[in-house]
């Protein structure tokens, strides 16, 4: 299976509302929501209050199967790994949020069990028979405050039956106190137990005063704020032990981890000089950098080495460290193993509909373009890692 | 005197509270304040409101140029050019602002201009027949809401008349709305002209409710909120065209720019689907980062490599870019040259006063460890390039 695996293009951050979730928004008055605008019949999403600009323009991209697979076919991707848009279901109360996962995840995997196959040439059938398909998914959980453990739970089971759902993806307002809530213990280990990926994305940014009286469009939130509310939630979980408790946590986080890498060593500088913080973590916090799955959605070639350079080093950082020297080629290398290719589709969309989208051409481009990572560092991270996190 | 800077070691992240600031502190009952614990009469610094832990122990380190020199020798360190710790005169209003401005770089000027002079051995005298010393200074602005633009410049006159304050450190308030307040382009001018080098310090961080209830100390608003205020307000500044209209500016970040270098792809990114956004700009928002300069308080040597890279391929990204394809080796380089030594001292003590400063040797480990600068490139980031960007 390696050898196919080395040739797929795999793309493992692309959203979707399907037709059910998009019904949802459209039934609203407040953001989320998605309007119509008269007399155009043109319809925008507004996923925060206050969008600027009115929103952005949504269309078949986010709920049309065949867009998306047209919009793999132009640009060679093989296999997508979907995953529903923030804001989830974050906005909805408990018994709201737990019938509409189930009928979503359940919308999800007819989906991917419908999408078509990967023609022969590029594909075997697994040992177990089943054959490789275009499109898997993240399933979608009802995390949302009020909800009872055992609900929880009971999702992950249900998700679990589901064949194509090979993962979830998470926000991060946990019960309404974060992910750090010790409450969501029982969680983590389930999912864990269930070997399912966890794609950890943004939402909320920070508070928007930090953004200032200009107009800077969309610019400050998506460029700033995602990666650093991806970077708290992370920060937060390693502080609070759970990459400690469950070591086998598969946790993906988008946007290459945000600003996390350049952070991690500043990180455990400030632990140090904070002995009871410093006492309730096994390890340096640059070790848990080792246990992440980053995409590998940065824009650039040295954006992504970087990323695979704190990746590549967290063994030097064990509590039981290893001591060999390390040369730059060894940790970027070593770090690539846990590095997936992305897109954003269908965010970020080019300004005609002819162009190859530049989130793709990009991100494609950083992958060839990173210093000492091997073909087969640019082909595992193209694809090759997400066959083996994703068991495809 | 190429051949005299490259054996220095200049810190240029170093703190002080003068005693006419520690004063100040005293006198105040809400924060910023210095508090006197009966009955040991230890003193505690709290800087913020709803401290943790009841503040920070503070002591002579603050104000005695003595310990300065001590923590100086101890390290090795040949010249320090210090600056009031945050929050500066931020708290104050405007007439107070202005008197105390004055005051302190008063004080400062004495604090350097009486400092020891560096040993002949590593000094000749330059040709203006001034002696190098061990201590030089940023000076304060009393850049606060209300504050008239003409008291600005003024300041920056009075600056200038003083031979041995070089820059100024700034927060990122501004007069009440950020750096990218069109009110202070004729400050930027000012600064620009007078040679002088801006160091851009965080204080706000982010708010606080982002760090959730978990107790996690001072870990969180130090190693995430204080690079991210940092990111915002560089970025603000890129958005707004400060450095645009003002390319002569030499603006220094503190802690190696916190996330900048890690989003600024991201970011072009973002603005290139904002166009309203992008044809603000004269160049991509990575060109804007190879016009800053970057202390070396990043505590590992990925980290100061990627910062080196991010300034060293800027040139690619203009306008009319330079098109020469670079090694890892030549960006780095390259972007060395706009990196230096600092400590941060004397925040981050050891736990016990005959220990090494592990703010010290973790950040000239890390400047010798990076991978792909030659020992000019280190000799640079270790002091040549403070000698140079500061005229010492």
């Amino acid at each position: 299976m390696a050898n196919v695996a080395r040739k797929l293009l795999v793309d493992i951050h692309s959203h979707v509302y399907l037709p059910r979730y998009a019904a949802l928004l459209r039934s609203r008055s407040t953001a989320p929501r998605i309007k119509t605008l008269a007399p155009s019949g043109e319809e925008r999403l507004l996923i925060l209050d206050n969008e600027p600009s009115g929103g952005r323009p949504v269309g078949p991209q986010y709920w049309d199967r065949d867009e998306k697979l047209k919009f793999m076919n132009q640009h060679g991707i093989d296999v997508t790994v979907v995953s529903t848009a923030n804001p989830w279901l974050d906005f909805l109360g408990p018994s709201e949020a737990i019938e509409l996962a189930e009928k979503l995840n359940e919308d999800l995997e007819e989906y991917c069990a419908t999408s078509p196959v990967i023609p022969a040439s590029k594909s075997t059938p697994d040992p177990s028979g089943d054959t490789l398909r275009r499109i898997y998914a993240f399933g979608l959980l009802p995390l949302v405050p009020g909800i009872p453990s055992d609900a929880l739970i009971e999702s992950i089971s249900k998700i679990r039956t589901l064949p194509h759902v090979r993962g979830i993806i998470l926000g991060t307002q946990g019960l309404g106190k974060g992910l750090d809530d010790p409450q969501l213990d029982s969680l983590w280990a389930a999912i864990s137990d269930a070997g399912l990926v966890v794609f950890l994305h943004p939402h909320y940014g920070v508070d928007s005063n930090a953004w200032g009286e200009k107009d800077n469009g969309h610019v400050l939130p998506l460029a700033l704020g995602f990666p650093f509310e991806t970077t708290v939630a992370t920060t937060r979980l390693i502080l609070a032990g759970v990459l400690d408790r469950h070591p086998a946590l598969k946790l993906l986080l988008a946007h290459s981890g945000g600003a996390l890498p350049a952070l991690s060593s500043r990180l455990s500088s400030c632990i140090t000089h904070d002995p009871v913080v410093a006492s309730r973590l096994k390890h340096d916090a640059r070790h848990y950098l080792g246990k992440l799955y980053l995409d590998a959605v940065a824009y650039g070639p040295e954006e992504l080495g970087f990323a695979s350079d704190v990746i590549g080093r967290a063994g030097s950082y064990s509590a039981s460290p290893e001591v060999l020297p390390m040369t730059l080629e060894e940790k970027r290398s070593k770090g690539a193993k846990q590095m997936l290719f992305g897109t954003d589709h269908p965010f970020f969309p080019p300004l005609s509909t002819q162009e190859k989208w530049q989130s793709v051409t990009e991100n494609l481009k950083a992958i060839n373009e990173v210093q000492g990572w091997s073909e087969q560092d640019r082909d595992g991270v193209r694809g090759g890692n997400a066959v083996r996190l994703f068991g495809l």
